[in-house]
């Protein structure tokens, strides 16, 4: 991953915008393949299949963004000095993931 | 929930489909909405709950379908005799949602 | 997996009783073995990686037990014309495990 | 959280160690716990919500432990500016945790 991005002034710069943007195309992609599975009204197990396979790549995408997130905005945070804040926000992520 | 439905020859008549459909069109608008987010370049932890509530729904999608297809398909099959499959295919889709 | 399960005035009897066990034996002396490390004071990630193992083991114990109670527990209620409580139990223990 | 955490020569001091020591063993009860409802043969159904509380109790040591880690080492590691290596190993925890 050659990464350029920065944080300035808060704003954050994503080094694989591009990236993740087309996996989440992909993903409304899917969720709309599985909204024509319903009205095809396919059987209910490869529906099912189907949603799993957006979960596993709705997750991919949480995990790829959150250690983009760690490695830039979390590092710079603590450089600066500015830990706790942006540890918590990180453990927050986290609780919602594993739920 | 009132239900009518019946599986003939293989055709599975989902009885929340309309309720189902519409849950997934939210789904697919909110990951338009996680799209957009990135376009704007908003913060990497806005975007990172977002993507939690995509997760969350889409559970909840399948959760709904896999009860819908046991009261229905599940039942039907081991109703015909015919359960062994029907609950092979029910544990491989909870293991996959498991992970 | 030879079955020799049988549900009679509510006791069932589990075909994977030995097995199951045995597992969940290995989880236990898992738990100890975390204990230890913690004691020993050992690295973080290596006491994460050891609970990790700890949750993959509970999940394949969870999931091998609510196979054996499908095909027999949940079975026997809808050849006996009781399925409702049956699923209403399988879907609860299934949100629970996909939280 | 009363913090008095330092991280000498690789050795860890964890802060909150005997706290969750203390969940560890009453993880371990649990499981024992389980066991016994299979010697007694106890409800699969009651068997699984109980095998369902140690997963949630596990996930929370996890947490818990990820989050001293994360506030301890991650950040004395990215302050010695060795932070790949740290946030790589973070990353592959949580990824473990959600699967």
């Amino acid at each position: 991953m050659s990464i350029t991005a920065s944080s300035d002034k808060g704003h954050t710069v994503q080094p694989n915008k591009q990236q993740l943007l087309n996996r989440l195309k992909r993903i409304e992609g899917q969720v709309r393949g599985v909204q024509k599975m319903f009205e095809n009204e396919q059987y209910c197990v490869d529906i099912l299949h189907q949603i799993s396979a957006v979960q596993a790549a709705t997750i991919k995408v949480s995990l790829a963004l959150m250690e983009d997130h760690t490695h830039h905005c979390v590092v710079n945070a603590i450089e600066e000095g500015d830990k706790d804040k942006a540890i918590d926000e990180l453990m927050d992520v986290m609780k919602r993931m594993v739920r």
